[in-house]
């Protein structure tokens, strides 16, 4: 074996002036109670560094620009910012609405928008300077505008939005962004609450607070048309209480199988995507929060609400079987799969922890401290659909 | 061997300043006759800069590290080198055997593998510094060794490969990679000649030169064992003319089907992958090569072998119909879609171009100059399994 031909190449004694670093393997964390963000590597298993000044982050989320350098944080007090993973600093700041919940980029990465309860409504923006292009009020009626929810980004500058105060899917279609095209659905059930875009940006799938059931459309129908699936799924006639209405964005679609977190319920359902028929029950040991599949769909991971969420289960896809119960820490809020599934990393809120745990092990590779976490975002993201 | 990997470190007293690249939205081009790449920008559309003094890149492949700076060439003349895509320089770089045909990265990142025809077998470098780890000779019977070929990751340190003398199919586990644990499977079928992992990791499939049908191993099942499946798949009893044997690693898998070129017929097969049964012909202008599914997998792309090889055919999944032929170009030899599937990219060896083409209004987005460019490489393939 010969050994490096060429390793240096000239003679010059000088090392590099600039060292280089990618950003493949970095992530965000949310330190929500200090408006921070911790700067991860998922390689090394450290915090890099922090980025400091994002205000009211509760029920903050992001998404990053195709670089993976830069990321869009949406937080609850209706500011956008922009942030620099590499530089660890804010790179542009709006105020953009009163009271926020999260945003979404578009498929090539020029338009961010982001989704409003107060003004009721999305707002777009160029994804390099944060410059507003447009204001799509969520006016239903004269003078009535709705909270926006469940805001996915589809292919082709698309975004689609459910109106929780209207019963209404709308897609604003931003190729012009600057004269948005809208397309609404009305009736399709009482108070949609999130909704979420299936891996392949075929259906959008919206849960009903109102009523029973979800709403769902087919993207890639000729004329696409709401319709009901599920009707069982919800809270029901029977006064069950919910300790936390799930994310619908955290479901899990594993090969041709879809796994829901039950409403109310100690249970994850288990759907057909081919008929959004239920074909399964699996019992877990509280109301299901989140319920994601590692990248390969071979397990699915399930955190709760109170008073179980100091737990996480694992599904087995193969056998519908609990493989294995995790106690990460006090307050499991969120989890976010490596880009190969080789790990998960899980924040603990109260036990200002985030755990990487190997996912075919289930051993405990590294755990960093962490003020309060919540949400847990990677770089991946950048090349999804509709996160 | 490890020190190739770090230049001079001594003589510069100045740390060299670290700089954060976004690497995200690059990708490599091979430029095959000038043993040099392209670092291209996804977003921009252009080239940012070459890496020269590769050797010989017919047949070229690359995979990328975790952080998406750094990637692995592997030549046909046996070279292996890592390379930096932000200071665009080899940074290590063996000659690990005589005549070599691709190679793999572990889920984690740590390890980087070879496959090799000359001396058959596959070799095992830590990817940091291209130290050889493990030297595993395909010897299949007392002083016969095998070329190697279809060699793909697996979960856990793990990877799968095809020994083409041999019909056999070995799995290395190299959870200690200085000591490896080989599975092995005898009497797959004649000469397998490529292979494939589904982007689940969950089916290993080798095509064979020497019958019809295909070899499967349900990697998930408790007991893996190997399945023939498409019977009538192959160059079959009829005098064909075969200009160039598919690639396997193109196949494109999209929602439930799989789509597969034919050997020899100007025809794209669709293959139901629970039944693993055909399912459906798609008529095409030539012998397919490379048959590409969408990231969402509502179109498949397939390109031709001679005389055909100037075209490249659109297949829409929902309808399996044509519904666009380009011709960007003459020799188109390979095609990457962006990571979200706005775009595409091609490369026409003979007219010296990459096309970058809209995956919906099939306008050509940009060209670039290139010299003689074959395969195309986005950092993308960082976060996914097989490839």
């Amino acid at each position: 074996m010969a050994a490096c031909a060429q390793a240096p190449q000239t003679a010059s004694p000088a090392a590099p002036a600039e060292r280089w670093l990618g950003t493949g393997d970095l992530g965000l964390v949310v330190e929500r109670a200090d408006g921070r963000l911790q700067v991860v590597n998922t390689s090394s298993r450290r915090v890099l560094g922090r980025i400091e000044g994002l205000g009211d982050l509760s029920h903050a989320s992001i998404v990053y620009a195709r670089n993976g350098l830069h990321a869009y944080v949406f937080g609850r007090d209706g500011a956008l910012s922009k942030v620099n993973l590499g530089e660890r600093r804010i790179e542009a700041r709006v105020q953009q609405a009163g009271n926020s919940i999260g945003g979404a980029i578009s498929q090539d990465g020029r338009l961010v928008v982001a989704q409003n309860y107060q003004p009721g409504g999305i707002k777009v923006f160029d994804a390099e300077t944060l410059q507003p292009l447009a204001d799509i009020p969520a006016e239903y009626l004269p003078g009535k505008f709705s909270r926006v929810v469940g805001l996915a980004d589809l292919p082709g500058q698309r975004f689609i939005y459910a109106l929780f105060d209207a019963d209404e899917i709308w897609v604003a279609d931003l190729a012009d962004p600057r004269v948005p095209k809208l397309q609404k659905f009305r009736n399709i059930g009482r108070q949609p609450y999130d909704a979420l875009v299936t891996p392949d940006g075929r259906h959008y799938i919206a849960g009903l607070f109102g009523e029973d059931g979800l709403a769902k459309i087919d993207l890639w129908a000729a004329a696409p048309r709401v319709e009901r699936i599920l009707g069982g799924y919800g809270r029901g006639q029977e006064p069950l209480p919910v300790f936390k209405m799930p994310h619908l964005r955290g479901w899990a679609v594993a090969g041709r199988h879809a796994y829901l977190p039950a409403i109310g319920r100690h249970e994850v359902l288990v759907v057909d995507t081919e008929t959004w028929r239920e074909v399964g029950r699996i019992p877990v040991q509280g109301q299901p929060v989140f319920v994601m599949a590692r990248p390969d769909g071979r397990q699915v991971w399930v955190n709760f609400a109170v008073p179980d969420y100091d737990r996480v289960q694992v599904i087995d896809t193969q056998t519908r079987q609990i493989v294995q119960t995790l106690s990460p820490g006090k307050a499991v809020l969120h989890m976010e799969f490596t880009p190969r599934g080789e790990a998960v990393w899980i924040s603990s809120r109260d036990a200002n922890r985030v755990s990487v745990i190997d996912t075919a092990s289930f051993q405990t590779l590294a755990t960093l401290d962490s003020a309060s976490p919540s949400g847990i975002f990677f770089t991946s993201r950048a090349g999804k659909v509709g996160l």
